[in-house]
């Protein structure tokens, strides 16, 4: 089966391609979910299953498919492979793209060849992956997959104040399927590492096994606006004050431990935000990960008790609204198996590992049994336009993608 | 003397009418300098000015004058009163505007008692005193008193775009006097005292014989922006966490002190700003006050010093801009006694006390002797809706203020 191979020069040139879509004129790449950029990408991306001549669907909540549906299998359960198109705020080119291409890449390089499989085959782009513009994050997966009602998904009220039903609507991705109309025999996803692990190691695959869990916390402080001058240190409910404390406990509190967990402080708002005046208000998110469930719950518990410690330390009135939580996901360990086969097979370095970073094979993962292959990322750094994968790795990737394919959609 | 008093129903009418003015429809208010709320402020004082038949005149960096010149004096240096109604977001009503309208008050007064003053008597609103929308503040008086040139004040860029000169055009406040045209025989500014002391201690008024320096920086950390989930804490370059360690260290360092010394930091912001990507920038302000310049100079170098700490420690690039900057100031000590005299005439207690908040008095202080009458204001709260002073309390102090202007422009 090695014999076959992808076409490097068009996913690499469609990865490009779509990479150039959406940059400001500074130059920075912002394809926000269901924004005026991000049609653009779903234009392109349109353009390309058409192009290779599969059948395209759109559901509700905006997830694009391209179906490869031969004579004869409509009947069978289709193999589904996939990622998003969205990105983050000035980021990199890799991020959730280099799956959804590769997958198409995958079923042109199939369909060229004369690969006669023995099921359907669809690649999909899931809407709102990044959770940047709506929260939570993975939207379209997690809707997909029935863990969250599709019209109270078209109801988010986005950080820019738009409504995502309104948005898709206007962008013209407001399709008619149910989501998971198509429920899949299995599900792939390919993407990069966006971690430094094999990189550092020198391992050309991930096959990823496991997935952590993560949960998304907003926090509002409420103290009183003072004056910046007049106000003794001891009379002051400062709730930036209160706000900083609460980032630099997380942080001590992942050095001192020996365990993966990772907080994050992403998100800050200072209310008034004057510089004389003592802010009466801040509000930020807190981003927990853990690979274990019980670990993760440890973090909550030891965040909600550092809030009720300063709520009375800093004289400030504190609320805390939950916006995502996903427990730790095992992955398929026949897919994973199967992805270990076909890296040796092509005499290519692979290990285990788990995902480090939320994906929407942990949603499919629900309906379908799922796993994730990985490729390295330049310096683990994702999220940022320095985001990068050579050239190699991506063409290896997306040739054990094939090969997978090929033993999960095989000649019957 | 003490049978000659000020019009309360008058004064406290005005307060509250100049206080309606530039509320949003949730009933906050805010007439930032040059904004269309602060145009309709100026409009009602330049009303009131006419309506009592002073002579108005406006400066080039918009200051607005309303002078009464009686015959035979007009060749004498005039008594100016005064302070500023521009406000902070969400503001009381007393800052600023109380000084205005009680000085505007004590000569109509004056002027109806037939009083016969031996030079004339004015009463300024000063231009951008809060700098919230334009640094640094005092801008007004600053410029007035020579300590800034009046051209680069108008090219100011505020925290909207806006430049100041454009802004003062378009509201109808760029006059044509220079600033300065006034030079002052002596200058007494009545407000507010927007600190804690006098309600505390029960006493009635701030003689105020000092001001405390002001110093005002801008921050600017850059780290990666880096993704949430899969950057180990080691590798981690968080400008979000780095501005958060300065914020406890000023807060410890003050904390830690038994000297007067505050520092607040009031505005925060972090790039990108996304749940689920580590800052790679943070720009924050910083507000350091202390009455002697010597330990304002510690403090201003504890933080240097501190910032070097933190951009070795938490591997990050670190700009500090200067805003604004100014030493502590010595009142005239002949105004300061002539108020302490006053209140004794008047059986209100007195004490001597420092500024902690900047005030146009210190600028003024460059080119005339000066000082300040504080009165109480409720819990020491300021720039706030809550701040509050009783009417008594603002009717004590417009009438001890007409004293004094009764004994410095005295029938001579």
């Amino acid at each position: 089966m090695n014999n076959q191979s992808i076409n490097p020069t068009r996913l690499l040139g469609r990865l490009a391609e779509l990479g150039a879509i959406g940059r400001d004129p500074g130059g920075r790449l912002t394809r926000l979910a269901a924004s005026d950029t991000e049609k653009a990408g779903r234009d392109r991306f349109a353009y390309w299953i058409e192009a290779a001549g599969l059948d395209i669907a759109i559901d509700r909540i905006g997830n694009v498919f391209g179906i490869w549906n031969p004579e004869g299998v409509a009947d069978a359960a289709p193999l589904m492979l996939g990622s998003h198109i969205d990105t983050v705020i000035d980021a990199g080119i890799y991020d959730g793209c280099y799956g959804v291409l590769a997958g198409l890449e995958v079923i042109e390089a199939l369909k060229e060849a004369g690969f006669s499989p023995s099921r359907p085959i669809t690649v999909a782009a899931f809407t709102n992956e990044e959770g940047v513009r709506y929260a939570p994050d993975m939207m379209g997966s997690l809707v997909y997959s029935g863990g969250l009602d599709v019209d109270a998904a078209l109801a988010t009220v986005g950080t820019d104040g738009t409504v995502l039903g309104d948005e898709l609507r206007r962008i013209g991705y407001a399709g008619n399927h149910e989501p998971g109309f198509l429920r899949p025999h299995a599900y792939i996803e390919l993407h990069i590492e966006q971690g430094p692990v094999l990189e550092r190691e020198g391992i050309a695959l991930g096959a990823v096994e496991n997935l952590q869990g993560i949960s998304w916390q907003r926090v509002t402080i409420e103290g009183d606006a003072n004056h910046a001058g007049t106000t003794p240190i001891s009379m002051r409910r400062d709730a930036g004050h209160a706000a900083a404390r609460v980032i630099t406990f997380l942080r001590d509190r992942a050095r001192a431990s020996n365990t993966p967990t990772v907080a994050t402080v992403g998100c800050m708002e200072f209310q008034p935000n004057a510089i004389n005046v003592i802010p009466s208000r801040a509000t930020f998110t807190v981003d927990l990960r853990d690979p274990d469930e019980t670990r993760l719950k440890d973090e909550e518990a030891a965040l909600a008790a550092f809030l009720e410690t300063i709520a009375k330390e800093e004289d400030v009135a504190i609320s805390v609204e939950r916006l995502a939580r996903f427990e730790p996901v095992q992955f398929d360990a026949g897919i994973v198996g199967a992805i270990e086969t076909a890296a040796r097979a092509r005499d290519l370095t692979c290990r285990r590992m788990t995902s480090g970073a939320g994906h929407d094979a942990q949603m499919i993962a629900r309906i379908a049994p799922s796993a994730m292959i990985f490729v390295p990322s330049k310096d683990g750094i994702s999220h940022n336009p320095k985001e990068f994968t050579a050239d190699g790795d991506l063409v290896d990737g997306a040739n054990i993608l094939l090969d997978v394919v090929r033993k999960l959609a095989g000649e019957g």
